[in-house]
């Protein structure tokens, strides 16, 4: 299942917001289609944004000066402009620094061989990102036995990403090896990234999904129903605080409550070793519209309530088990073993 | 603010499923409207259902036999019927066997005298019920200070309640005593109590309140947002074991996490002393639609996905720091100090 599609320099996009009543894909034809696209969540998770940041900047070369000095200035804004979309996910920041850095060290070539390498990079990034699917899910499936309840928040799956996901990888790879695999989806409030994408992409691979509320998950864990728990992230610091969807520190409290072991799934490129701690990590903080209505649907609060919307939680490093990364299972002391592992 | 009406012995009701957008009341004209309407949730919260229902029986004594025996047939038939359409809330059977135990205890009695007996039963019940509002207010605010935030869930306030509410009436006190009280109210998937009930209520009053997702709690708890909890319950065991909206248990642990008061705030009518501990008490399960949508209007997910829909989970008693009481409030341990209480 794939929620982009870059062919022949024409980059298309899985409309998210319309999930699950209608799958309506979607052709982004400039930076401004792509900025709306990002910063409205019709594309969204951390990895799939950075691949798709990327295609988005190699599709819209076509539109640029051919005059080297003025080409440099507008992909420099072009990419300051995409960075403005999510200030939270670092993947965003991390692909288009890519790009970046791709223009800055072949900028005595001709503008037609750097146009070229553009693109190159930006499928190499889209390459890269399916392969680090694998390799989390290769890792992660060791943390997981026969028989496993799992229980996962937002949307860290097929949607999320250029490959089959980050925590949703891990559940895909252990349905395979396991059979018996059973999944709780968080709904995932206010925007129901779990309830619309995460129980709509488990159904379609057929892997037995209960949704609930993210209050029940308390509840389901006190009864002795949740064995582990496996979240994404958008962004974690050099210590391993972990900034993921509002809810996850929720869920991290009260699994460290039920001892049940809790474990981030990102990618390399999802760590932020330039921050000390999570206390550094900006939060983003949405319209009030998203709380008081479901999907702009339909109003479910007197209409001039105030609201609280932070979009993202930081889970700090002691209530996480282990982060498992396409370079292998990082265990506490995260601080020490994040920096080795990542590094190498 | 009131939620019932009982005029000339007829029983009017202001349905709750269609706040905040409309204030519909309707009448509740037999018994069988009374189980829609409870069962329903037109009308919920734990003491308003006891009072609803006790005045749907008054009301429902012209629709009865004139011969005694019939009467008494007919009138137990009743009261085992409406008993059936919430298993949780233990205030519909505090007041259905105080209106049974009338029957019994003046059975010899003509019957004109019985029905005026049991109509004055109800009202008992109802006038009670204000009383016991008003002075959980006057304990409870004893546990509030200046400059308070307040979190509470679903809700526990006028639209509860014969009075001004339990938990939500020490709110309404404080806001009274102090003028700088800050609230905030979970919005309570899947029914959205909080978003559409006390968000409602609390704007109407004029207390400074925030809606936020279920989600989100714990969020505001680590930024230092929140100072103390306070909700209702829907059955409390003799060890102080609380049942009370599905999204209580997970609160709190979170508050306890967080080092933070958790209060329950309930009537001795709230008290079941036959239960030893609150893993006694029958959890409803309800349909996987109010999951799958919202409020059956708004379609969130893939149309036959499983879901878990408690609408209740138990709370420990080690996690509730005080039980607020209209006798007074309860600190631990709890065993003992219930029965002292509730039974003075």
């Amino acid at each position: 299942m794939n929620a982009i599609k870059f062919k022949n320099n024409c980059l298309f996009y899985l409309d998210q917001t319309q999930l699950p009543s209608k799958e309506v894909w979607r052709q982004c034809k400039n930076l401004r289609e792509g900025f709306t696209a990002i910063k409205q969540l019709r594309v969204r998770g951390a990895p799939l944004i950075g691949v798709f940041a990327a295609y988005c900047m190699a599709q819209a070369l076509a539109n640029f000066s051919h005059h080297k000095e003025q080409f440099l200035r507008q992909f420099k804004k072009g990419v300051r402009y995409l960075k403005q979309s999510r200030p939270t996910a670092v993947n965003l920041f991390w692909a288009l620094d890519r790009l970046e850095r791709v223009v800055f060290d072949n900028r005595e070539k001709p503008l037609s061989e750097i146009k070229r390498m553009i693109l190159r990079e930006a499928v190499a990034i889209h390459k890269q990102d399916l392969e680090l699917c694998r390799k989390m899910a290769e890792f992660g499936v060791k943390l997981v036995k026969k028989g496993d309840r799992i229980l996962t928040h937002c949307n860290a799956g097929s949607l999320a990403t250029g490959g089959d996901g980050t925590a949703v990888a891990v559940i895909y790879k252990a349905h395979k090896v396991y059979k018996d695999i059973k999944v709780y989806a968080d709904e995932t409030r206010p925007l129901l990234q779990g309830a619309r994408l995460t129980a709509w992409e488990l159904q379609k691979n057929k892997v037995p999904t209960t949704l609930i509320c993210d209050s029940m998950a308390a509840y389901l864990m006190q009864k002795g129903n949740i064995d582990k728990i496996f979240v994404g992230a958008d962004r974690i610091a050099s210590n391993g605080d972990a900034a993921n969807k509002i809810g996850t520190y929720n869920l991290a409290v009260i699994a460290r409550y039920h001892k049940l072991p809790f474990y981030v799934v990102a990618p390399f490129s999802t760590f932020d070793l330039a921050l000390e701690s999570g206390e550094q990590i900006p939060i983003e903080e949405r319209a009030d519209n998203e709380v008081r209505t479901v999907l702009n649907k339909l109003v479910i609060a007197p209409q001039d309530i105030s609201t609280a919307n932070p979009a993202f939680d930081v889970t700090p490093n002691k209530l996480i088990t282990a982060i498992v990364t396409d370079k292998g299972i990082i265990y506490p002391p995260f601080k020490k073993n994040i920096v080795k592992t990542i590094k190498s």
